[in-house]
């Protein structure tokens, strides 16, 4: 079954998640770019928008077009949707109709509750019928609903990094689902190429400083989905932060163990419950990587994968849990993360394109 | 008596911290500075190991020279201890009994119990008799007994950091002591000079990473200072990350409320006891900013300066209080603060040198 | 003469040099900063747009204001105009028949021949009548000039860093007239708060480009200033480069001396004309620094500082003498150096302020 | 031919070099990584030294070991040396003679003339002998003599930046070969991992700086491949300047062309002899990109990538032509460009594992 090849369009490649989308895509060994959109580019090749990708030959002739569904929907058996939310439902639902499968990067499928989507995005839901139909593409948690799916909804990047080290643990019981931190560090791709003076260079480099406190977008859709784990309406604490890097989100979680848990952080398999939690979840999978030893995760050495990197730890003297988890925002948090979903719907070994 | 003029010497210049002393020292309008030691630079004046001082006429003259107990104090009124914990003791002694009034930025005499200094650095105090006559040097805390004492033991970095938005909460009896949780980033000039791997350019550079989990040497003297003030033992989460930037401490404090406050964060001092509290502790401060409106700490807001910055949010979906600090902590958090401290014990007005 | 105090305002004062100037003015020992003007911020604070002054006293007072040249002239005798070329004049000459002392920091008044003028901005000087009562604010070769003016043009960026390693040596008939090639690297403050996506953080961070090639418009003040030294017209190679720092100019001139020159460089001002010649000019010079032995510039030795570090070699291979510059874009660059003017102007001691 | 795997080793793989070819050796369509070794490593994983590759299965089970001969010839037919000078040459010869092909990323096989190593590197050369017999590993010159060699000398990073643009100009005699400038700016990378106080991340960030003036190591390698190409001893005068990137070098030549060059620089093929040249040279290539119209190289857009962007500008003023470069240090400056070597060598399509 994987030897198909399967073409793909992206509609709005101009962003930091097209990018990283086009840069993956065109690496990928199963896939061919049939078509990429962007209103500002269009008739421009991508190797004119984007040079560093001319040494691949497709970059120099394939050119960035209007985005237009019947053509996208000719073209392509996968669409790929990095636009703002409110838009891509816009494309999903006739695309859709003309028989793509759709995976969309932005919020609008990522919620089941249309009244939680109109309460954090302030407009009602363009296409709410949908919702039931839309999977939450985090394949760790999801792929069986992903791979029969034709509408898969991409995590956001911060949800990413705070989903994958939480829900083994509260699916376990062995994390309290009330009173939860997470405090997230951005790198300041994830603000998007948005020309705004606080994303300037010299107003972010030697700058450091927490943003969106305390009711984050991000929330409504890490809220959803631990609240359906956890069997109770769970409440984040959630502070993001922006820290002069290109790339990577690293978060710490500060949870209360369900019952006191004597073991050593990170050690043991045997001896501590939530090593064998995470080992029984993420042991096989090839992007979560469980550190060992005295590791802790390092966004440097995610960025450019599609890797979740977890460590935790037992703090004697508070009885909390510290869990800390890095991945590079445009992969794991969005592009990458999108094309695996398309590698489990395909077909196609997972990793593919992805190592 | 603000006009008499008083000579100073530094005791390990070699290093950040150091090196910030000279920047404040040469620019200080009502002091000498008479030495400057460091067993590496002997025989070097001050603009040839610092060119950026060169412009300073007496960067061009002063040497560094070896650290002579006897000759530092026949040359300094007032002394600066920029060295390793442990080593610092050692000149503290005999500068305090040559008479020299000694201004420490080491760990060694922040302690009030030479039984928690054992515990967290690993052995015994050097010289146990002088902890009682040390004064904790933060100013905004401790102005009183500053302004009498002979022996300052300067605040570290991030206790300043924690301890600065922390206290009048406490003293207030508005969080609760239990369950405090301190989320700190700090930039790179805190590891100090030290030509290892891990603080290497491209080791550092997008990199973002937690170290020292879950206990932090730090945590000793900050669980102190916030016991005396809460009345009773208190065990703060602290979780220190390193971010690339050169300078800046970013924390951000999960705190619970004693009773639920009803008014939103930072708007209004009437109807907000935290405001109420924070604008009594710190509204005629000069080196505590307290943010107003939607403004949030930002780190290149206090680099190169001597304030700390503070801004706090309600969340009325967690019920939590989130206080945010920034500083830079070559300054506040070291030498700064140090400065701060001596204008106080000299009777000179607090600012000087340091606006 | 040097204990008046001089009330100055500053026209434009959001830009980066605007802000710089406030930072200066704000510290300086004999200036009250009387009036702001930013069409944007008009009726904010200082304080509110500029959050890390507000720890000085003037910045919680001092709201911006519309610019209004009649009420600019009642309340200031110096008036530093930051604003885009051609906007400058239109105040400039307004201002000076009030009575003002004018320091202006675009390029409006740095050329002495219109028709160059309208060759590089591309439209006709607004006031060519000016343009010979303009003294071009380089304090280390026009201080004479500077003092008795009412108009100075204060350098450019580039400029400072090119103009005051070169004209000791045309001057002195050292080297050559011809050939030489000026390759510049600048932060990205250099290129000014303007929200363009060549600006932000992503795409500056982890990216070195040259720009501008071949002729950028600083081009004309250089070779202006230089063909008077000169006596010559000199056509200057230069190439500006974008490296990811905040502030920083690093120059590096490539010259062929007039005749083959034998001694090392920067070693013995006996034997090596070129160090015999920097001594004579910038021996006394309080910001410039000539460095000795091996020590070469570096942007971050005078970031923050009005001074301009000098070092050179002659390479016995090539014949060819190297001068390297580093200085502080918005100080020495801008901002620094038009207070340093001022300093003149007004008979302030040349360093008040600025050390 | 090019469905048979190669086994391959690394002897030296600590270093950032080393790291790259693990990189890109693990992603490599044809190759098994047979053995890495470091003295400092032995024992551990890859995964553990390099958590970013652990995703890479092999990652997990090939342990460093200790570099021995034999056993490396019973392992790998092809290995590359990632060591010091000096150092690589002691495993080059014994390898051989147990048939090894081998690729030397260090300085010791890149000269033809012994007593210009000796110059250049301050000892004997450990094997002289070989000299003769080793190829100098620029793809994109010696492509044919690399296909049947035993002993590749990988080139420098700065040269290959410099030799890439300058060798066919020089080759088709449109440019002097006297007078040539190599301005070159290296990012951090470019230093190797040594734990050296000047490659701290406080030393490096917010610091531009030239460095190793007149007399860099790399000017030996670049001037003996110039003089072959131009038929004359050439000398060049090279500055290569530290900026705080990770990666990346970016080249800019100063070059005086034969005869006056008419035509505007990259827009043209048919009128700019400069363009007809390198299209001629290089419009094959698939790792150098001519870029056209008014783009510039940028670190940014290579970095990662074994590809070397070029442009040129003709400037009407001073009759120069520019040319500048921009290369990731480590990949075509060192890593990448070995593992192009290899491919070539043994018959693989040349981008292999390197799109």
């Amino acid at each position: 079954m994987s030897e198909h090849r399967t073409k793909v369009a992206i509609v709005g490649a101009s962003g930091y998640s097209g990018e990283e989308l086009v840069r993956l895509l065109l690496q990928h060994p199963h896939v061919d770019l049939a078509s990429v959109t962007s209103r500002q580019y269009a008739g421009q090749t991508l190797a004119q928008v984007f040079p560093r990708f001319a040494h691949h030959p497709p970059a120099r002739t394939i050119r960035f077009c209007e985005p237009k569904v019947d053509l996208l929907a000719r073209q392509a058996q996968v669409v790929f949707l990095a636009l703002p939310h409110g838009v891509a439902a816009e494309f999903a639902v006739p695309l859709l109709q003309q028989g793509c499968q759709v995976i969309d990067l932005s919020a609008d499928f990522r919620l089941k509750d249309p009244a939680i989507y109109k309460e954090f995005y302030g407009h009602d839901h363009p296409a709410p019928d949908l919702l039931a139909r839309a999977v939450y593409g985090l394949p760790e948690i999801y792929r069986a609903s992903i791979r029969g799916s034709l509408l898969v909804a991409s995590p956001g990047c911060y949800p990413t990094g705070i989903l994958v080290p939480l829900i083994p643990l509260l699916r376990a019981r062995l994390v309290q689902p009330r009173g939860i931190i997470a405090n997230s560090l951005s790198g300041v791709s994830g603000a998007g190429r948005k020309a705004e003076p606080a994303y300037l260079f010299c107003e972010c480099h030697e700058s450091v400083r927490a943003y969106g406190v305390p009711k984050h977008r991000h929330l409504s859709e890490i809220e959803e989905q631990l609240s359906l784990v956890a069997g109770t309406g769970v409440i984040l604490q959630f502070t993001p932060h922006l820290v002069p890097v290109n790339r990577g989100i690293l978060t710490t979680l500060y949870l209360e163990p369900v019952s006191p848990v004597s073991g050593p952080g990170g050690v043991s398999a045997v001896a501590d419950p939530i090593a064998a939690c995470y080992q029984a979840a993420y042991g096989e999978e090839p992007f979560v990587r469980l550190l060992e030893g005295k590791a802790l995760p390092d966004t440097k050495n995610v960025v450019g994968t599609n890797v979740v990197e977890l460590a935790w730890r037992l703090d004697p003297r508070t009885g909390r849990l510290i869990v800390i988890s890095a991945e590079d925002n445009l992969v794991k948090g969005a592009s990458g993360q999108a094309v695996q979903a398309m590698n489990i719907m395909r077909g196609y070994p997972e990793t593919a394109g992805l190592l």
